[in-house]
């Protein structure tokens, strides 16, 4: 194996806290531990098609990026190269720029990739390794904290810990004004978001996708707190949660297959229900992108800067094809494809669901 | 005169960082100054028509509450007394109650009311005093600073740090995706959390009540900054802005005379008129309650503090019928008939908004 | 096994963030799940010894405490039941109460008790279990970090959350002023919060007691950054870091064998020293109590909570003796004898302080 | 009046949230406004002394710099001119090289200056103007809120801030343990900060310089609490604060006419009086440079952005020898002789202070 002497990185898909402490650590590590060059790649794979959208990154460029949200390479959710957006005729299609790939790595001298991203970015990563033998190790990036590969990806922390203080704010609200507060955070396909910080700030139900609710059960939560004297309630709706028989609530259908469909209205449609069948008055709020600003948490700074090192020791070491990810409390790799192929999904069973009914929470779920 | 033994106290309104300090305020100086005893009234003037919504407030029921947000009386947006909203076959319908204020504050001893509240509360406080003769003495209480009576009123500082936060928390998902982020503040009159919280995180436009915008001049702007390779953009819409002989965005009207209209759309509508006018991607993030939420600010403690000793210092004078307000950095008093005569909104004159277009800020409306 | 009908539930050794939720999962998990009663007894096992230090604690008395930090049954530091300190001809000497505990147990109808505490607060909970037989549960409580039965516990995340803040606060007056600035943090035996903290917030050396550092090292670390053009250092103490073949600072001598020493100065050492070496000025910032305090970070909570809810299970299992833990991400127990066997000290050759020296972190020590 | 085209811009003494803000909002202003070259200078003074220490700014380097805290420009706590430190026969030695300021001005192009600074720096200013005509326009920085020719200052704010949110955290762990717990804050001369904050948290009682203490009296304040059942105390000393007839808490003597005397110690010394005269725990937490670091308040950035603006206003329209300040809610001026001609203390007979009387705080002066 011969000495690699330089090194891409590049940041794919929704934007997530400790994708710059994840950047900081490729290039450091690289820097002091092996001597390796780092490219960095702008806005996704689209950096790796267009030209001029890479820049050397040095000591330099990544002072004080440690504790800053967003991530200094730019993302993009279209780039990618198997199916790029373009105009014809006016249309918008979807064309495969992929063999540019390849080809602008050459160009740049650059050898191997550092691929941080979610599921769809890592399956391009994926792509690109097994149509072209494109050395690449991925760090998973997925906010929902979805990845069944990795126990934890960095993001999440931070995200769990701005809902979680949206809540608190709200909670002042509702109790003064005798209300239902409803709000709506992250997660599609799974309520890691909504139930770590639903839990964290006591709230009186929990909205997830992987159980579907039944409106009357929530109903009569509210209504027994009434009984009770406590004239307020709070909500937490994730933006997958549906009702048994129902399907998400979907704001915007998607216009070409790479492109994400923009889901919403979980929690209003909830309202409305509420309203409908009592006399409560209800208040929505749709935290979105908040979620995945800001600065990242201590924990989601250290794990990203873990994931980063690994990811360089990794190619040093010609483990390509790889994804690091947390194991307990260990730093382990995973294979790419074992890496994309499965959801990590909320179990309704677990010690965690159960433990937030043993303080009062209701699910709402036709089991409970 | 004779001495004053126990007064009332009730807040009005939405919910506004820095209620519990003064209704702390009110009960310490009463007790510690005067001896007199306080009465909490709960849900605003619902605890002056319905019987069971009082109780006596001492030291330990005002212990913690500093720095906690909403208000421990609770609040009620509904409850005028002059026009109560009652069920009357099947169809609600406005009554008035008033005359059993007098009646509800003989049973309960309590010969003087400091009413924390907006506009609208304070009206009613002063229809009580000139139908019923109650000595009152008001504290303002507006979270959106549109009172002209009072140079700053508590909850104002909190609501500007929380939109502030949340503006800096967009800035990172905004650079790194090269979006127009919108993000709507509130202020249905008065632009006051636009202007401060946009200037404190230089945003690229504010959007404000008080100055119509042309959808051309910030697509305008937009589009220079991305010529000079700038390719995101933040602005702050109040809910109140629209475009130059326009209406505001409502959306929904309200049913009776004391029901508020539920305002919003506003950055929604100035999104649509984008992505209609350009192809950038553009994102809208609502804060709504978050804003009234969170403790509050140390200014905002303070002020609600002082105001608090003030109004019971002018009950303790007998200067009733009156408001306590802030001048320059004095706390004041004028009379109820002043102190709701007139808003005060932004002046597209003032130094303040001269020295945000110095910065670089367009209000984008037709004179600039 | 007879169902146990009511429990007691006390916090021992100094404040930790989340202390407040485990005691209301207490509470609510033995309402909701069993019907058993809980009890609260006051400043620790102070509350077990002297009467009047008990309170009945039901879901009003637990209501709202979650985000709160501290522990609403107090604590107590000197309250060993086996040598509490008593005043005897003048003189302060410790004596053996407890014999009273399992008769004020019998008393209050109080049937198991769940112990929240540290290594001292649950090595006196096994005592009681072995001279008594008391039925007890222990709750870990260790905000260091430092039990090897357990992989984390609550308050540790909230305290690198706050020593965080802190660096990140500091590092602009660094950058400003060209200063070393060294803060210190606690840590007596095990350096993780130092390591954690100065992880995330990027500094450039990190003194923990398992690595004695060499002065030198440190400054010619500073001196190289100063040839490099970067005129400040920030650097994390423990404050049970130590220079090789050194001793521990230690700023006053415990009275008694149940006191605490009082540990200190280990950063101020540091800073006179470089001054010595140097010229460059130093300052020094002690953290302190701001470590303990604040509100529990969501993962603190959520820890706090899990921990209640299942301390409380094996209660109603009957198995006694025991002490919650998380391994990985699983609630499980150990023996009380296993809970306080060992200490869990900072790897020299773990993953995390190789990460944190590739990311250009010195620890100082003789190896490096 | 030739028109000025290039201007310098420095900031001196302590850090300050709310500097950067200056800064930028100088370039922003100058450039889009009068098309003025803006030349940052490093250190404070000496970068008009020494060479290299200066450079070009303009929009790319204010970018994203108004939510940090620090001064980009680096400041410098000795770089007086009249009177730089220099070694002599390995003696520390004051000289005089102000005459290089003109020099070093008229090398590099700067027609006038924009000096930012407290006190010290601005008396400095006074000095060049007096002695070489030098353009110069001050700006106020004092985060001790103690000049008396603006009614406020940036950084205060934050400053308040940040002791509030410290003085909050400390509440849970005083409340767990019945402790007292002393808090410094900055203030050697003026007690605003300890006003402010200690008003603001809720606590027992504040020390400042304006109000020398009786410890007698804060013992009395401590026992009766814990005669009423409250067992612990809260007490803020601002740094200079000092008993009845007694002399600061001087750490450190100043070697050198410029250099600052080290304070500290103000509150160890009220907790050594308060566990000799009591039995009492006590703990001492000092603030120290925490209160300078951060992200500037909302309120701090505008304030610091309209003095900017409103310096560069000043020169444009030749109003030399001037600092801007803030009366009222409006930007003014005064001249420098005025500016530093006397201190703003705290009024023991102002309204803040009576109303932080009336609601049980006490400042155990001599009359109270």
């Amino acid at each position: 194996m011969s000495k690699i002497k330089r090194i891409g990185v590049l940041t794919g898909g929704g934007d997530c806290p400790g994708l710059n402490a994840v950047i900081r650590a490729v290039v450091k590590s690289a820097l002091n531990l092996y001597g390796m060059e780092v490219i960095g790649i702008e806005d996704g794979y689209e950096g790796l098609v267009y030209p001029g959208k890479t820049r050397a990154l040095g000591f330099d460029q990544v002072r004080g990026i440690l504790p800053k949200g967003g991530t200094i390479l730019g993302s993009s959710n279209r780039a990618n190269p198997f199916a790029m957006p373009v105009e014809e005729n006016g249309k918008l299609v979807a064309k495969d720029f992929s063999a540019r790939v390849p080809e602008r790595m050459e160009e740049l001298g650059i050898e191997a990739l550092v691929v941080i991203g979610g599921d769809g970015t890592l399956k391009i990563a994926k792509e690109l390794k097994d149509k072209y033998g494109i050395k690449v190790v991925g760090v998973p990036k997925t906010i929902d904290n979805d990845l069944s590969a990795t126990d934890l990806t960095f993001g999440f922390d931070s995200a769990v810990r701005t809902a979680t203080w949206a809540i608190d704010l709200l909670h002042s609200t509702a109790e003064s004004h005798h209300r239902v507060m409803l709000i709506e955070v992250m997660g599609r396909d799974a309520g890691w978001i909504a139930l770590h910080s639903g839990m964290a700030s006591g709230v009186e139900a929990i909205l997830i996708p992987e159980m579907p609710y039944l409106i009357e059960k929530l109903v009569k939560k509210i209504e027994w707190r009434e009984s009770q004297g406590r004239k307020f309630s709070i909500v937490v709706v994730a933006e997958g949660a549906r009702p048994v028989g129902g399907e998400m609530s979907v704001l915007k259908k998607p216009h070409l297959p790479w492109e994400l469909p923009r889901f919403g209205g979980a929690a209003q449609r909830v309202a409305d229900e509420i309203e409908k069948l009592t006399e409560k008055e209800t208040r929505v709020t749709v935290l979105g992108h908040l979620q995945r600003g800001g600065s990242p948490t201590p924990f989601d700074r250290n794990l990203g800067s873990r994931f980063g090192v690994s990811a360089v020791d990794l190619i040093s070491q010609g483990k390509f094809g790889t994804m690091v990810c947390l194991r307990g409390r260990e730093i382990k790799y995973v294979s790419l494809e074992e890496a994309v192929a499965k959801k990590k999904l909320v179990d309704p069973e677990s010690e965690m669901v159960k433990s937030a009914r043993a303080l009062g929470i209701n699910f709402c779920s036709e089991e409970e």
